[in-house]
């Protein structure tokens, strides 16, 4: 059967205090509603995001999914209503989803619609640590969910209960939008509440399964601090599945990962380590502390850092070494290159065993556009040297130290661009006075 | 009525194994003391801090403020009394404090002074999570404080009981030191205990009231250990109050804020960004990984770091860029500049939309005085340049990358100063042998 | 009597998914072996290691004590029964340990072996938070142990017992070799287990102690994610020390020790520090954020960071201060020096008060070898210089900024290496159209 999904994507987040919607605020370097489609996308065959008025930045994070949009923002009943429009006639179930839930997974996802087959109305439901205001769910004698009861509403006995309402749901089409149809807002907000559709399936005659969920994959975000709180629990599944998968992370709280790091095995992550979107590292390679990748490949064998940061288009090859205060970006290095101290490489492909000496700049941008250095394998860049792009520097070539380099060196050559010095005695440091 | 406060300030803090004394010692980059004081500026007429012997540091942190000395150390009762000269006629309520309580807050205190009127004597109770060796409060069954019993004297039934003294009272001038004067020392230690006043506040008839305060508010600090904890309870206070403004920290618990930090809204703070004092971040500013402020100010929609570091006397402009391994020291950058690579600006001024290339140095030292540098708006300073103080780069000024600038440089002119290149065939790379 | 202690460590720890042997895997710096290897040596006369097949760098790391070689992998009884050729005749009591408890204690091992004076076996226990699949330790009513009886063997109640086996056991040689003769194989697994000869013991009527220990000094480690946790429990531990011998640490869950780090007295340590083996601090040095220090040693009251790297064969003089984006190698820094900004000193020796300006680069490596730096007292480095060894700059020399110097300046001399400035009215930067 054909399962089709609504995400709920409307939200200000109002007490985020900000100009972005909140599905759009990032968990571990991605989107939170991304994150949520790319599970969905493994179990629906349709989706639908109901996005708020002016949000076209939402709409194209979302796209190719359909977007409707809610104009008035009157509850979550309301909301999920929006995409009648689209799925009214969907030959299958529908789920409905929130924005705010990156952490969910796909065999979470996978269990509420297996348990919609064995009811007329699935749901999600978790044990939080702390219930706090969330709705119990009340069940049955047999197990099945009698009613979903509000915190304001439940008596002693039900606040008891541990069981909570997720909000997720899972119902054939034609039934789902009949009692969406159905719900009123006769409350104390005036809103159409999504959760009002458990009573009307019960008061059907259907039966309502609640599927049990961690509690940890539920969470949503309303405030920075509740989405501080869902990055942290992204971050802790990240840094153990980079352990299982056989990575040392001497000290895993301070390593954080983007949603999409791949790491090999062997490979040793010191303190301090921060992986922007879109890293590859291959076995055995070692980052030191404190360095930050970003839209990169390392392969096998590399070292990097401390205090390296890896730029979108490096690429650092095998057992290459990238040491402190080292800039990359848009840089190839070859097999066994070295720059290990102090040094801007931009635009840049370094032949193989190559070094960079400390302090090398690659002049790569005159204002306008940026132009490419090439250093060949073998060769030897003295340090605190200038490159000027478009410039290079060939295999086994030498460039002595302090030069600026703005002319081809050849292959085998020798170059050095520098100021004769002049030394001038009896005139020396006499400011002793100063302080620093 | 008119209220004043003792701070009692004299400890040395010996398990503290230092020279400075312990109210000096900082939290969220300002003394213990400076944050109890700052707190107390706001709710008391008058202040006093009894300090030890041979503390003109401290003296002058807490101006001007008056202080008085405890020559000995004789107990807590002993040391409140050295206050009485300036404040037994006083015509008021009279507090005790202790300078290592720095999280202490203005409503608690309010709440001790205000609950004072319903009473002879108010003290600060709490319910720590383990109540350990605290001292115990007994209430009679009105609710009212019967006494205190110390852990060493108290029963097993005393020992459960949750309430325990924080040190902290509050009562009349008149009262207080008729009280403090009757104190004795017959005890294990030979000390005056402050908190013998209670007893001779229950023996004269007089009503005590226990002000219940959270357990973090009245932490204290006798270790590093202990202050390593109050650091963390400052630090979780002020990561909440920037989320709660409108700030994303995406790893909350690695940013470290200053007890003076100024964020806008939509502010985004990576992992492991450290305050020091004195900075303002305003709207839309997006600070990355490894970052340091202090003493700056960051003006709306600005991109700072990763592994920036922004010193004393600094302001970055509107949509300004400051990149990685670059340091600010009095510079200003005005709007749109750009200085993301590798940089040393140190007492400079840099107009609008102007470009630092890589490897920018100001050489602003001559070892007796600082020089400044201005670059115009519009300039464009190539990379790995040295620009040597006192030194004028003009608006829309062009300097060649490699370049040793020493004289000023007209608007809209070129300069270049850097040696010749001389290439030589042949005479390569030969060191292949060579190990980094 | 004289004592031996038989050690363990030919696991490969497959779930480490690691070409390194899981006794090698570091712990603050240090291999896991020779944490434990350096307990040991303090309790014991003699010390055999078992090691796995092909584990030549698991025996260098344990040289100069013997190791024998556990050809097939048949349990834990039979690894300690390969130590019989050479221990069967020890004249004395043998230990059993793990390679992977480097957190074990030189108190508790000294425990254990005093124990086992009171009984022809003692045993380590632990009362673990969560005792999950522990064996338990069954007692008589006089509290001798009775039997081990294992998770998946044990009934209700037993599993309700909060002792749990820790595996490390103590007898005289004599016996534990005969009952390690007669251990069996006769289970599930196939294996020969070392817990086995608690049995045999109390079969043969000999009392059986249980030596309590707490659970962190015994965590051992399968995989990665419990390898970072005895990682977190040795840096606690470290820590501790660290504040109690009174050093500040502002956060010092970010700190990270090796452990042999040596700190002197009023040393602050800011946030994000880390520190890599052969490190000691003198009293009174500031050490600022993000550092990374390794194999050096720094002087009284001197000033480090924030982004300092001090790698090996480092000294930083008295007052000494090394600032930002700062790399010292092999460098040693006079009384009063200072490197504060974007500098490598590779090779260097600085003279007392001499000032490195900003932008300083020794070019010490000219691709086979390195070659020695030395800048008098007193000189005066100007900033964005390179100075290219072997060079020497004398005593109160100067070099002027933005100098490359390659030939020795004299005492009291000035040098100055650069190009001469040309500059061209109404060429400068007309490209504004570019992005950056």
């Amino acid at each position: 059967m054909p399962t089709a999904a609504i995400i709920l994507a409307a939200g200000l987040g109002t007490r985020m205090k900000s100009a972005l919607p909140k599905a759009l605020h990032p968990v571990a370097g991605r989107p939170m509603i991304n994150h949520l489609l790319g599970a969905c996308e493994q179990v629906f065959d349709r989706i639908v995001v109901v996005v708020g008025p002016g949000m076209p930045a939402l709409e194209r994070a979302v796209a190719p999914h359909a977007t409707v949009v809610q104009g008035e923002r009157l509850g979550t009943g309301h909301a999920a209503l929006q995409a009648a429009p689209l799925l009214r006639d969907f030959p299958g179930d529908v789920a409905i989803l929130y924005a705010d839930n990156p952490l969910i997974t796909v065999p979470t996802i996978r269990r509420l619609v297996a348990r919609r087959t064995e009811a007329g109305l699935a749901l999600l439901a978790m044990r939080p640590a702390d219930p706090g205001r969330y709705g119990r769910v009340v069940q049955d004698a047999a197990g099945h969910v009698a009613r979903i009861v509000e915190w304001a509403d439940a008596s002693e006995a039900e606040r008891a209960i541990g069981l909570c309402n997720a909000g997720v749901v899972c119902a054939p089409a034609v039934d789902l939008f009949r009692w969406l149809d159905a719900v009123g807002n006769d409350n104390a907000k005036g809103e159409y509440y999504l959760t009002d559709i458990v009573g009307l399936a019960v008061a059907e005659g259907r039966r309502v399964a609640a599927e049990e969920a961690a509690e940890a994959e539920l969470a949503g975000a309303n405030s920075r601090a509740e989405l501080a709180q869902l990055e942290a629990g992204m971050q802790a599944r990240l840094r153990a599945a980079a352990m299982a998968g056989g990575a040392t992370l001497t000290a895993p709280e301070t390593v954080f990962f983007s949603w999409d790091t791949r790491l090999g095995q062997d490979v040793s992550i010191g303190p301090n380590v921060v992986f922007g979107p879109g890293v590859t590292v291959e076995d055995g390679v070692e980052i030191r502390a404190f360095s930050h990748l970003e839209g990169c490949v390392v392969r096998s064998g590399a070292v990097i850092g401390p205090f390296a940061r890896l730029r979108p288009g490096t690429e650092v090859g095998r057992e290459a070494h990238v040491g402190n205060f080292v800039e990359l970006k848009a840089a190839t290095l070859a097999e066994g290159a070295k720059a290990n101290h102090l040094t801007y490489l931009g635009d840049v492909t370094v032949g193989a065993k190559a070094n960079i000496g400390a302090g090398t700049i690659t002049c790569n941008y005159d204002g306008v556009h940026k132009h490419r250095t090439e250093i060949g394998a073998g060769a030897f860049i003295g340090s605190d040297t200038a490159l000027v792009a478009p410039v290079r520097v060939g295999d086994r070539a030498l460039v002595a130290a302090g030069s600026v380099i703005t002319e081809d060196v050849p292959d085998d050559a020798l170059a050095i661009a520098r100021g004769r010095q002049a030394t001038k005695p009896g005139r020396g440091f006499k400011g002793k006075k100063g302080s620093h």
